[in-house]
């Protein structure tokens, strides 16, 4: 049995501690019992874990969240990136393609997709253990989890399982599909016995493979990535489920959310305040979390969160937070902070002068024993003041060793890279026309021993 | 006829706006009727221009603020400094003692002293020079503004004119002082057409030269100043204002507020919005601030003050905000960000790190001709990386032109200064231990013509 995790979205809906570079499912507040934070993608992996289903995971994404991904779940995590954002089926039909191709997976094992954030119970997951089984037991093309709805929610596609499959079995027959309804149609469906359907589907590998071939026909998962294009713009759900022979579903009608919103997240976080804030006591289910260094002071409040970063600061009363993404979409024009394989950055200063210069300043920290690419920039300058640890600088060919309290000077087109030997910190001065992530070109470099 | 306005105020009623160097009157948030913006002290000296009262004013202050006076009024400012902090009684006197010592005044010329941050109208400054009037006919020894009270504060002292004195003049006979009352006291004292004191006086130089005299006697200035210690800890109100022979009292009946919280501050702004913020389509009486980079959005607040500088970030209830001092007290180890006599500096990022190491970043800005003394530092050494414009470096004795781009490294116990020839911003970043303003040695230099 095979697990896909997809981890996608753009995550503006959690600015501005979100971004396009860390998704919602990539926030660390999340308490564990332990009093230890992680994210939604930590808790799932944990609880696949504990259910049993962590062997053989892998996470279909994009190339923005691979650096993060790692960060999280570590260099033996299992990842496939999408060459570019599509949808949905393009990015099952690549992870299928890469365990059917690279993995040699038989055409009868069973693969999960789902989610990697939904906020739920130890009961999803032997729900998708059912799942399996059902699966392997070849009662469907494929089976799906339906989730009992709470409410008749306009947010959800529905599933629809046959009237008079009315045996007690551990799945229904799916009759239909329906898109998002509105209320009153969503109050039909529940008298129905409709499930949400909640994105996690079953099925053997050689059935996705043939749908794939109809697309891309390839023996090499490599070449298949590099026809990427090829997959249609569309979702999995329209490609796949609804025009599937026979559908099974697997209900599940425990505790499941989706912390999409401030206000669905603070709900669940266990401290009102993350962070350098301080609350006065005049405050009534108000939540801070602060990634800044500024202190937050916060009094007077009810029903507010106040969320601080890099990227921006939010204020907000929860019955609003739904809206914010349209609204601040064009508030922040680069990310202020970000999580990579190596390490982590943020900017302190980003300005543009009246005479037109342009200088941007990072903190920039190493893990120990990371390194960042050989590399050259072909407009910027780049002044780095170390202020933690130890490292080793390679500058035109040369390596040595520098420490907390030196400064380097790296000249337009000169070849420049470093390693931390102990968690190394730099503060980092670009200046130059322009100042943009993308000028850099990397090279190979083979640090000593 | 001599006025002095009396700066101090440690300022955290209005963080993160103001701290111990930018007290709240020289916060540049009102706006001229010509759209610019202004601070309460600018607008003081303005109003005091337009009523014909800025020919002879000196401003008394500590040594903190100096800088940002000089940079708000201009070079010619002419500035009392106390050596250290006392009361208003020493403050006051030091700086008769300079009107009387240094500028030759005469005995019998009339000074008025005034706070520098009242937001009044200009029939206050008429009532000023009806205090002048009163005091050169020489009706008492000291004379004060009552301001006509509008409600039974408990936040002033009273002034209680003499019963029987209703004939119709410029001022009344005043019987006697008393301390903050409480509500029913307070009511008492306007059934008896008691004024609140307002902190206005108007004295002839030689009667407050007598008192000075009790506790220094001095031809020299300086020698006074260097001998503030000798002076009592005590209000000017306690030592003289109580122990007068006789006071007059000159009504003011007009609009007269102290803008001294967040709340009656954001009252007087025509704009909900400074800085780089947006405001959602739910807010209602709500006031944003916003001196940082980063961006700000806030929906769905009503009456609710958010403030953001390097110092901090307040989301404060506006009717919660008299309190904010307090608790804001410990929330900020050191300024972010300051106005100084040569620009501003704004400190960027400030950490130490867990192997101990402690890094300092700011981003300096030298106005056009201005320049920071020739100095050494004995524990940290700085990394001067230039983003605008140009400027001329001392090193070591030598002068260099450096431009945009450049970078310099100044070790521990190196002699260096910096002038500005045009607009000159650079980052800096200062390694060491421990990094503390105080690390300074300064030293003679002459720039080159």
């Amino acid at each position: 049995m095979q697990l896909i995790l997809l981890s996608g979205g753009s995550g503006k809906r959690l600015w501005p501690l979100s971004n396009d570079a860390r998704s919602k499912q990539f926030l660390p507040f999340l308490e564990r019992e332990d009093g230890e934070r992680e994210s939604m993608l930590q808790r799932v992996v944990r609880q696949l874990d504990a259910a049993g289903l962590a062997d053989n995971i892998t996470i279909a994404t994009n190339i923005a969240q691979k650096d993060i991904i790692v960060n999280q779940l570590g260099e033996n995590v299992r990842v496939v990136t999408e060459p570019e954002r599509r949808d949905t089926f393009p990015a099952i039909a690549l992870a299928v393609s890469y365990l059917s191709i690279e993995k040699k997976c038989g055409d009868d094992e069973v693969v999960v997709i789902m989610p990697c954030d939904p906020y739920t119970e130890s009961g999803y997951f032997e729900a998708v253990k059912d799942m399996v089984s059902v699966a392997q037991r070849n009662v469907a093309e494929l089976v799906l989890m339906g989730i009992t709805p709470t409410y008749p929610s306009e947010k959800f596609g529905y599933v629809v399982p046959e009237s008079h499959d009315t045996s007690r079995k551990d799945y229904y027959r799916v009759e239909r599909f329906t898109e998002k309804p509105d209320v009153r149609k969503a109050e039909e469906l529940l008298a129905e016995g409709a499930f949400w359907n909640g994105g996690v589907f079953a099925f053997r590998i050689g059935y996705m493979m043939d749908i794939v071939r109809r697309y891309v026909r390839s023996d090499s998962f490599e070449d298949t990535r590099a026809r990427y294009q090829e997959f249609p713009k569309i979702s999995f759900d329209y490609e796949v489920a609804e025009k599937a022979a026979s559908v099974a579903v697997v209900p599940f009608a425990g505790s499941w959310k989706d912390l999409g919103t401030w206000n669905a997240l603070t709900d669940e976080l266990k401290c009102n305040v993350i962070g350098n804030a301080v609350m006065g006591g005049h405050c009534r289910n108000t939540h801070i979390i602060n990634e800044l260094q500024y202190p937050i002071f916060a009094d007077g409040l009810e029903d507010v969160v106040v969320a601080a970063s890099p990227d921006g600061i939010l204020v907000c009363g929860k019955e609003h937070t739904e809206h914010i993404k349209k609204s601040v979409e064009n508030l922040t024009h680069r990310p202020m902070y970000e999580v990579r394989r190596w390490g982590t950055y943020r900017v302190l200063d980003d300005t543009v002068y009246p005479d037109g210069h342009h200088a941007l300043t990072k903190s920039i920290t190493l893990e120990r024993g990371r390194n960042i690419s050989y590399q050259i920039h072909h407009h910027r300058s780049e002044t780095w003041t170390f202020v933690q640890g130890e490292g080793l600088f390679a500058f035109d060919g040369k390596v040595r060793r520098v420490t907390a309290g030196e400064t380097v000077v790296i000249p337009v087109e000169h070849y420049h890279a470093i390693k931390a030997v102990t968690e190394l910190t730099f503060i980092e001065v670009q200046t130059g026309h322009p100042l943009i992530e993308e000028d850099i070109e990397r090279f190979e470099w083979q640090w000593p021993e």
